[in-house]
């Protein structure tokens, strides 16, 4: 018989909002020397020095600093949000259309799904993002409605919804997707039209939220697949333990190393400048700041999670 | 404040020699399709039925089944040693020369090497684990003594040694990291010669351990860089979770991703049929069979490792 | 000075109908392995054992043996069409837009497009042809109308016509081009809708001919850029020479090399199973069979050619 | 039967000495940006200014320009003169182990090789260079000195040479082609020491030649495969025609397309800024200028055949 002995910041408690406070004003005073994503006037348009950070725990106890109450398009963070639902749905099935696999391509994805004949690496790369998004047309009527749905019902926030314009400006210039769409489907790993399936992967993308909702709908991944207020299965452990999994390998394009390497905690970024990430049976934490850095990852939420798990030592290593 | 909530399988006990001999007999019974590797023959002419498993806690409490006394080639293995002699000594400088990004390249490293222009994604790869030599070879004048010499300190076991005749065939027959090196010497990433780089390379690859050796010598990044037995620092904790997060996402080859999804620990697997894996704050583990699936990793290894992780409950997710 | 002392062949009266006939009749006893593109019914349900050959010399002499007079889909041999109609419209700056290097790439041309940022390789693969149709498309109201004009010029012939069954076939499965057209005007290299330019490209690959109508229609390349018969020029000689350089370098897929090497004339091939080659100032000839092999290009056309060229000596080499 | 009707410029005598003569005073007067090869002392440490033509008819007769009796390292234009003598010796062999393919790669030769597993594109590239040394060490006992003699016999000159600094220098930086050695063997598809053939190599590319040497040595390829002056067959005409297609489709590194495009001709170019050009049934014309374009190849080279075909209208298209 072993007795675990646990490491020693786990028998802490932790000054959170201390922590963050003091982290935040550091991060603050630094330079911020990224560029705002600008490929569509939405994003654009956002004012940059915005920086926003909000942390619950799986106790629902809740810390916050900055812009954390302001909305922000959560773009390919969503991408978490529709794998869950399609893994809840569809199961282990959906693993023969999309792989685990880092994509670690500096190039993008294009080449590696011509030598992947059509499946992609994983669910957070566009490609992948794609696939899922037509196993749910697939599956409902309404796919919109129903992600909507979930994702109100996971964050326990009605007021959670589209950006319809921000979904609308996507389409207008969205021609990298549209040819990742027509691409997988010349391969046959895309079943409804292509149409169909970048206007939901559009609207998926242009989920609105503030840091502290953010943070709230990613809290069932740090509690084993269970929301902690309410007490609900939403994913069960082994499967959200895989998200989380999936998260850390692909989360951040082509810095998931990095960001593992130097924050240590599964997480998800976004173009429009927001970051999440989940210390198991901890807590969720999400970060927003629009500058982003050349990987297109925000530069203040890298910098402020880096200093946050140095400071907590709450590494998952 | 917050106090922290563990999660459940922390606060219990775990018989670990009962789940490691219930999983041991399913996975010996099962069949066991891989092929053993045979590009020289001292691995070739290996048993392929063997199969043994360690594991040691940070308590020091050891449990294991099968051949866990048998020695075996660690191969690949020994690229983390190499890395946390170099990481220890260089610091910081190493990320210079070599990256920390997952390959998640099909192909291989030399079209990755080429497109980066000389700095290998990351020192698990052959590419990095070269560069790794090469940076040892600059700062010693024996660096094949210098670097048994560490792993013996962190083993506790003087009786560890490199198979000279496996070292011998390797060179004989390793035309391919004979092209690596002198590609990475073309981009001015190798500063010796590249005859000394592939000579102390090749025998760094035929370090010779068995299962319970392996388990004892990874021990310490198991344990925030320290070996737990007389309380040494070997790597400072941050470092030794860095180590463990580029184990994570870079330590199988073309399957870290599936490893990461299916185990949730980090690991390292070598052509041997050897496969370690660390429980931060919990244990090292070492399993050890000769059949390797298509991507190069041990057939019973990665199927005791997934069915105990799912036993024990505990994976870093 | 210098008195040009020309090759022997070229001295020779050719007793072309009598060498046409000994081939014809050599290849059509030969095995006749390949296979049909089946991609859409119309190529799929040809007879695959229809041969044809007709050749036009530059004084307007005709040899034909087979079914000469059978229509079939000219597919990419049309792409030499539009580019004849563009360069002589648009004149070099035709070449900002599409290169005019082989692509040399077993795996297709997304790839090279990706690296080449979306300028691509020349204007016989699928993305350069998109390219051409686009630049046709800004010229023109009715780009379909003056294309087929253009055509039934060349050749003489007003019968000439698109088959709108196959280009809506191709249309209905042609989610590569699709994919194609939309990954270049993510780079702005379409500037008109994708929708028009992929209608205009699966037009133009309609075009439907025989023998016959092929070699008349390609003549003038044969012939410095001039129709010999009504001695009009189409192209300007300088740019007849370089349509033919291009036919030469890039006009066999993967297989361009190969042609050159074995027939030393410029040509072209499309999956209908058309060949189509070019003896400088002395024919102009069309091979047909539909039966490919696995690079595209029609076995007993490349079969053909090869015994035709070596007999008769009149290689440009 | 028909009456060959001959372009309208092969009846014209052409003053080749005084179109020789104007050009190359209007190439001379322009400005000349290009960089000299300066990666070994010997390329570096030349004129950048100087610049010869040499052009040598079928009739045997001359004309030259500049500093054409100045000798330099014609470099990668000797993969021609070992391709011809393995060719003469093997056959048709060689084309399993080579291939006739352009490479269309910008990259460079590495990648490729990955994904033809060993197999290079074709024997003007550095690979498939080294499989032609390989092949000829395996006939030769002094392959060094069978080429040597056999570069003297086709050039009727004795005082052709290698020039031993330059072979030492290249071997000295040459990692890039021990990598490729490395990389062919561990394919198998070298068969000696990469030593000796890499030696081979870099003898080779040492040749040192002048303009009016160079022309006279590829002046069998213009006459059928023979030498005029002596009528001796140095190869089949049907082998001579197939080189000359080679150095068409792949003579120019990555604008082997803007050559044969621009130019016409085939030939082959070396980064010591020489060319050599063919006319069938003509002449051979050598050009040597020492600064290199971005592709490597001479600017003043490119320029001065460029319009020297456009002068004498002599394309073979």
């Amino acid at each position: 018989m072993v007795t675990f002995r646990p490491a020693p910041e786990f028998i802490l408690d932790m000054d959170y909002q201390n922590i963050i406070d003091s982290i935040f004003e550091v991060v603050k005073q630094n330079p911020n020397p990224g560029k705002v994503a600008s490929y569509i006037p939405e994003l654009g348009d956002v004012d940059p020095e915005q920086f926003g950070v909000h942390l619950v725990t799986v106790n629902n106890e809740h810390f916050h600093a900055g812009d954390s109450e302001t909305g922000f398009s959560i773009q390919s963070i969503a991408k978490v949000l529709s794998l869950a639902l399609a893994y809840k749905l569809d199961g282990g099935k959906i693993w023969k259309r999309v792989g685990v696999e880092p994509s670690g391509n500096p190039f993008n994805s294009l080449v590696q799904l011509e030598y992947d004949e059509g499946i992609p690496r994983n669910p957070m790369i566009n490609a992948g993002a794609l696939v899922i998004c037509d196993i749910l047309i697939s599956q409902f009527e309404n796919p919109k409605e129903v992600l909507l749905e979930f994702v109100r019902d996971i964050s326990g926030d009605q007021s959670i919804s589209y950006d319809l314009s921000v979904a609308r400006s996507e389409k207008a210039t969205g021609y990298r997707n549209e040819a990742l769409a027509s691409f997988l489907k010349s391969f046959g790993n895309i079943h409804n039209s292509t149409v169909d399936v970048l206007d939901f992967y559009f609207h998926l993308c242009s989920i609105h939220m503030n840091c502290r909702q953010l943070a709230s709908t990613f809290l069932f991944l740090a509690n084993n697949g269970s929301d902690p207020v309410i007490v609900n299965e939403i994913l069960t452990p082994s499967r959200a333990k895989r998200i989380n999994a999936i998260m850390l390998t692909c989360g951040f394009y082509d810095e998931a190393g990095e960001f593992t390497y130097e924050v240590g905690l599964p997480g998800k970024s976004g173009v429009g400048g927001g970051i999440v990430a989940i210390c198991p049976n901890s807590y969720s934490i999400a970060v927003w700041s629009p500058r982003l850095n050349k990987k297109g990852n925000s530069c203040r939420g890298l910098d402020f999670l880096e200093r946050f798990t140095t400071a907590t030592g709450q590494s998952i290593f």
